[in-house]
């Protein structure tokens, strides 16, 4: 990564404090807005200039949404906020010491620094995976991942191959969280609905789905009933499920699991888990699990100034020894309490330890199918799926999208169809359409 | 191009007559449409898997509309049509001798060939320009603009040096026609209602916007009126409209006029003009002006079963000695009369002549603002603007997206607000996030 020299982030002095905060996901858009006109100098730093609403973004990756349903541009969240900056640009380092943080675009001073950058997709240090596999977490991800699919069926129209065709039209989705459930119900869904459709002339049959998780069931995160239902639900969209497997090698054309069977596959998923954006500069003392280590106020270990919320951070109490889990939920919550603590420490005031209320959590598989667990209740199948839409409607509220949204979905639901089937594949300046233009 | 060997155009054989239509546009899908299930095997190559709605591609350019609302996968037009085949694959070759074409995945025998295949942008032969202007012809060409934009703004915003603000917030777009005058009228609106919301922090009047064009009025295809009236429009959107003026030269830093006025400008928008898609192997006798000379049934010259339509055909007669306008609504008329003569022909019937019904033209210029040119009318102002968007939202019937575009419109001109303003850029695999990353 080069600098930018020709650029510098020049923010106007202040006597307020300054408050930077490192990521506009659900966590630093929380703080910003708690901040608000409250007596802080606030800038926020993000190298989108968008923030994504993550748990839809396997319906990108599916051509059911598109991705302006998913994500919304930063700016226009926090205008007429006062003394508020937003900044496109990579933070490479934090210096603690001397309490400043160091971009592409130079180094900015802060008095209070709030790491929010969430996480990304951990390949556990494989090379190869990381080389061959396609992740799920970011929007240009899901949008790969959707050219590639598509293309391989248009490629196996024109393969004499058999095991050629075997290749392009098989998938295997590496991780039974919910990303890994979602995303294979709703290739399920491709598969049984909408493609055949689109290529009367390919047997179906041949594309095969398959699941991989290394634990025991799916959905580790949620309750075993719901780990139990949504493996029957993907087995009715014709997934194969494997569990305590774990994928062996992938050289890019054949997956070998653990358990000996060899899957010929030109797509493999990888939604096997994910790890912090750690920033260089912190001690190794401050992290554990690439995670940041910080107390119940999301202070972080050794600081008095520097904050971790959201996936970053590890909250590790008494009561919480593994931290919280990596969801919106948490990052949101955690956002919102430590704007209110900053506000209140600057009236010299205690603040409040962070306390999770869990409000619940849910993944879908495929159409008409969901599970859901509440704090006190588990259920599944169609109600549990309107629920699903529901929730996830009224979530991306602030997004003007909703309305699209829902569109979207009453019109995928009726016609079976899914409206962004388009292959758009890179667009390079001088070497004009990439793959687009090779067949 | 390396050829894709592991891939074959593979079609059954059918006892019917076998036509090949090259090109998925608006003439393309008419003769397909046409010949349903007429007695024809039909085949249909294109490069992409969708077909553009290109009158609205200036939306996606200035974050007005996501590709999925103007752009439509092919397949699922022709869903239940028999003995119908569509192949992503680019047509390399032509070889009439032997009536078979050329692709990058094998060759195939017709009986009746259809070219189809549009036009593309021109630079006339300037290399220069071809590698550091930003063409507005596809759809990822328009996402490109969309997110250089933005970026713009993300590093004006961070650029100490007022010369390089300067550079980075001008627009030079070059001709005059309906994209050039759509785009200045767009990029005004965005000027004027939209951006200085997203940053507060730069001044806006450093954005200038540039129009140039060689000839002397605007809009040289519509009447006098309209042109005139495009431009007095434009001035209301500040742009800066200059008529008989070319650009000499461009380094990508630095934009000459002919005038002798230097402007310094990141972005130049290359709308100076089209040819045909010239496909290889056609003998230079059949060939004017960049398009293919045909008769007045499409048919082209010294053949007797290959035909060319839309923009890619040259039908010079004496009633039209240049050929009709480059334009979906001949593309589209042509694809009609095609079908039909080829069904006469199949009953050995006699061919109708091609005649143009021209039901006028049309141009909008930013919020509140068009022209229309009827043939025995032209009017501007706002009803030009409302029967725009009328005819504009009829017109993509057969997509989906009318609701879809329809709520964004309105949303836009309520809020003054664009929705899609997301900067994706590239997607590398195995270098991630090109130029998001930098900065």
């Amino acid at each position: 990564m080069k600098e930018l020299k020709h650029l510098h982030l020049d923010i106007p002095k202040s006597d307020k404090k300054r408050v930077i905060i490192i990521g506009g996901g659900f966590a630093g858009i929380q703080v910003a807005k708690g901040l608000k006109n409250k007596g802080f100098q606030v800038v926020m730093l993000d190298r989108h200039n968008y923030h994504t609403f993550q748990p839809l973004l396997y319906q990108v990756a599916t051509a059911g949404l598109e991705p302006d349903s998913i994500a919304g541009a930063l700016r226009p969240l926090f205008e007429n906020y006062k003394d508020f900056y937003f900044r496109m640009a990579r933070v490479t380092g934090i210096d603690t010491e001397n309490s400043k943080i160091k971009t592409l675009v130079g180094e900015l001073r802060y008095d209070l620094l709030v790491i929010a950058n969430g996480s990304k997709t951990n390949y556990f240090g494989d090379q190869e995976m990381y080389k061959r596999t396609f992740p799920m977490k970011q929007l240009p991800q899901a949008l790969d991942l959707r050219s590639h699919m598509l293309q391989n069926f248009e490629q196996s129209v024109m393969s004499p191959d058999p095991d050629e065709q075997d290749r392009l039209t098989n998938f295997v989705v590496v991780g039974g969280g919910p990303t890994g459930v979602e995303v294979s119900g709703a290739l399920g869904e491709l598969k049984k609905h909408v493609l055949p459709n689109d290529y009367p002339d390919l047997d179906f049959k041949i594309m095969n789905l398959h699941l991989v998780d290394a634990g025991p069931r799916l959905l580790a995160g949620m309750s075993e009933k719901s780990g139990d239902k949504a493996c029957k639900y993907l087995k009715q969209f014709d997934v194969d499920v494997r569990l305590n497997t774990r994928l062996e090698s992938y050289d890019g054309k054949t997956v070998k699991l653990t358990d000996g069977t060899i899957i010929p596959a030109k797509t493999v998923i990888w939604a096997a888990g994910v790890k912090g954006n750690i920033i260089d500069g912190l001690p190794e003392s401050m992290i554990e699990r690439g995670r940041i280590l910080v107390d119940e106020h999301n202070l972080v270990k050794g600081t008095d100034n520097v904050y971790a919320i959201g996936d970053i951070g590890f909250m590790k109490t008494e009561s919480t020894p593994n931290g919280h889990p990596m969801v919106a939920q948490v990052a949101m919550q955690q956002g919102v309490r430590l704007a209110k603590n900053l506000i209140l420490q600057g009236k010299n005031k205690a603040m409040v330890p962070f306390a999770y209320r869990d409000k619940g959590s849910m993944a879908t598989i495929g159409r008409n199918r969901a599970v859901v667990d509440l704090p006190k209740l588990h259920f599944g199948g169609l109600f549990a799926w309107m629920v699903w839409m529901f929730i996830h409607l009224i979530s991306i509220i602030g997004f003007r999208n909703r309305l699209v949204v829902f569109s979207n979905w009453v019109w995928n639901y009726f016609t079976y169809d899914r409206g962004t089937r388009l292959i758009i594949r890179t667009f390079l300046r001088n070497d004009r359409y990439r793959p687009g233009d090779t067949i």
